[in-house]
């Protein structure tokens, strides 16, 4: 006696009317990718270890995941993210699939931090990738989608914004100014996304341990701010080497096609090891919570560690759970036409437990026809019935007594007006199917 | 180099195509439920340890299932099957939520087993269940929902059957025969449960090693051998217990509803601890497996571990490979119109790079009205363009060179009569919604 009914702490789970308004969010997302030929997959929940030291990084995969030794002495992990099985099974099929790929999933994910707001343990995260293409159209088209994604919520233009770099161009800035050199880029990075996690002097502090030289500081500082890729600064920096190119371009094609919640931010890098060329967030730019709801980028070799051909992609990880705080905070959360007041079509009464087998075969025409029915398996009264139909949104009550039993004939309730009518059994689906009187 | 870029063994991931050909068969589970009134819910992946051995037994929940001990110290479980976690969140909300309850849900379920042909470790499993009811309509409906599964995926009558029995009937019997105390009934049970599963001599041998006694082990063969609940046997040997009267009085019910794929089979009691009641098994009645497919029963008291009311149940649980296998071996699988070449309404093709912005806003107004749009990412020649969207299932090509660009026109290609005409880009979204020419 006593066993708790609570989950594991940061687990997730969801009634019915919380299922139902998550996945009026995750079906917006799905349809959105479907809307750019996007194809749905799924990969395994447990993979190896090796297959995310080798992707993710030592922090994620040992530190951050929830691992262990299974009874044939492997050690696997539940996945923290998508992207080193989506690698994994591309790398399977090779040269098998024509480019490009476009491929999403709605994955469970898993991570071992202390759960707080909008940070739990147990998560789904959309995925969307394009591989096989190295154009910057790419990159732009999985901005597209996500634009779309928050679109198709509600969300307007203020409330969000896309903020993009490329760790190409950061690199390049970061070994002209001598103050990085190529073995410690990753550190960098590290540093750079910590900081709009961190409250500005521990950043600051911070900086100061892992950056000693303090015209190097400066420098990193100088090129965080950089809010155009037009910023003179970057030309005078690394000249005209293609990376400065590069994000001029996605700019241009920015603008062109009109995806105006996008700009430039030199501060976004990304946490993830992968990472090589455009990376972005979106970010909330509401007052309340200005953070990061989803991030992306490109990655130019995701394959290579199986041995089969180099495969670049592009994509991003977005959260449902943060994105339902997104909309929490907007107030664009669907209302009641969502709730399980809408259960039913139809609710099956019964006088008495007589009539209970007639009740079941009207209720099965019913749903031959593709309507949803209820009916009463517990014997309670009729007025009790009619208040469940209520209850459940029924719009219809056929009601079934001894006299109907001997006729043929059923009584017809409409629940919104309360008026009843008398027809024969064989009539009904078609009857209710044809909707109001 | 050389990682490996096969899953781990017994995992389940899903090319486009595959997971396609799953929700068409998981689609169809869901929508059978709600049209019995059934709401999705979602329950977390990992439980506690205590969970499962209290609920499942510890044979699932030790020695087949993936355990370990998290980083902070839990033991935990990743669940093998459902049931204890729907308990454990019936059994949170208590008496808020009005009887009876309907609920179904779609988990990944895991089990540490040698991986087989039909059984893996990690797979999808349907769940659904009627809680807060003790009548036997519960039951009933529950069976009802089973047959609109498989009516709806195709199956016909002669190719499955629910076979029903009943723990309680079962006890009875071979108490009176004195041939099983009740700290036994347990083990008889599962030694019942495996006769299906073993080849006969096998079974023989396990028989007479767990009851040495001849005359019981031929009361136990006799009792499985019965196929009608008016075997004049059963009678003699429970007399007017309820136990019998309850199963006479469910195939009443069944008969008078129509369930005609329903007949009453002894041998059937199920593998897991917690039923009570009545217990029932899909079977595929081919020649070529004769195996069951789902199974299922009644649970009476579900949530009495947590301290809480007790809250009776009836429900199955549907493995979606199982079923899968079952509508290859019949040839019910669907076919081409589940393919990957349906993936776009419309391609936007272009002439050259410099029309690749206009061909973007163009896609953009189309994805705007619901329509799938795929474009060039790749700068491929205009009648691989063609190609690919041919490949992508595109019933029309949009068109886009630099005379297109000048005059506000685009070409719209009708990709199934080759048809090509002209049309201003403002009336491009209406004229491809409103379909053919």
């Amino acid at each position: 006696m006593g066993l708790s009914s609570s989950p594991l702490k940061g687990m997730r789970q969801c009634y019915p009317d919380e299922l139902r308004l998550e996945r009026f969010v995750t079906d917006r997302m799905l349809e959105a990718g479907r809307l750019y030929g996007f194809e749905e997959f799924e990969a395994p929940l447990l993979e190896s270890m090796e297959l995310y030291l080798a992707k993710s990084g030592s922090e994620l995969a040992r530190e951050q995941s929830y691992n262990f030794t299974d009874k044939g002495g492997r050690e696997v992990v539940l996945r923290p993210e998508l992207t080193p099985s989506l690698a994994r099974m591309i790398s399977a099929k090779g040269r098998e699939m024509p480019r490009p790929i476009r491929w999403m999933s709605m994955p469970l994910c898993y991570r071992y931090e202390r759960p707080q707001r909008g940070r739990v343990r147990e998560f789904v995260q959309f995925n969307c990738d394009i591989l096989g293409c190295e154009d910057l159209t790419a990159d732009l088209e999985i901005m597209l989608v996500l634009r779309r994604i928050m679109r198709s919520l509600g969300a307007t233009p203020g409330q969000f914004e896309i903020r993009f770099s490329s760790r190409r161009l950061a690199s390049d800035v970061l070994s002209s100014l001598g103050s990085v050199g190529e073995a410690e880029m990753q550190l960098a990075f590290g540093l750079m996304d910590k900081r709009s996690k961190m409250p500005p002097a521990d950043w600051e502090q911070l900086l100061c341990e892992r950056v000693p030289d303090a015209s190097a500081r400066e420098a990193l500082a100088r090129f965080m701010d950089c809010g155009s890729v037009e910023d003179p600064w970057l030309g005078e920096v690394v000249g005209e080497r293609s990376s400065l190119a590069e994000v001029r371009e996605l700019e241009r094609m920015i603008r062109d096609s009109g995806l105006d919640e996008a700009r430039f931010d030199a501060s976004i890098v990304r946490g993830l090891d992968y990472y090589t060329g455009v990376v972005f967030e979106l970010m909330d730019t509401g007052s309340e919570n200005r953070r990061a709801i989803c991030g992306g980028g490109r990655y130019d070799d995701l394959a290579g560690i199986f041995g089969g051909e180099r495969i670049t992609g592009v994509g991003f990880g977005l959260g449902v759970l943060s994105l339902m705080l997104f909309l929490k905070t907007y107030d664009l959360v669907p209302g009641s036409g969502q709730s399980s007041h809408d259960r039913v079509d139809v609710f099956a009464a019964v006088m008495s437990g007589d009539e209970r087998a007639l009740a079941t075969c009207v209720a099965e025409s019913l749903r031959d026809v593709g309507l949803r029915v209820a009916m009463d398996i517990q014997g309670r009264s009729l007025s009790r019935q009619l208040g469940q139909a209520n209850r459940m949104g029924a719009r219809w009550t056929v009601i079934i007594g001894p006299e109907e039993r001997s006729s043929g004939c059923v009584t017809l309730r409409d629940m919104r007006s309360g008026a009843q009518e008398s027809l024969p059994i064989e009539s009904l689906p078609e009857r209710v199917s044809s909707g109001s009187a």
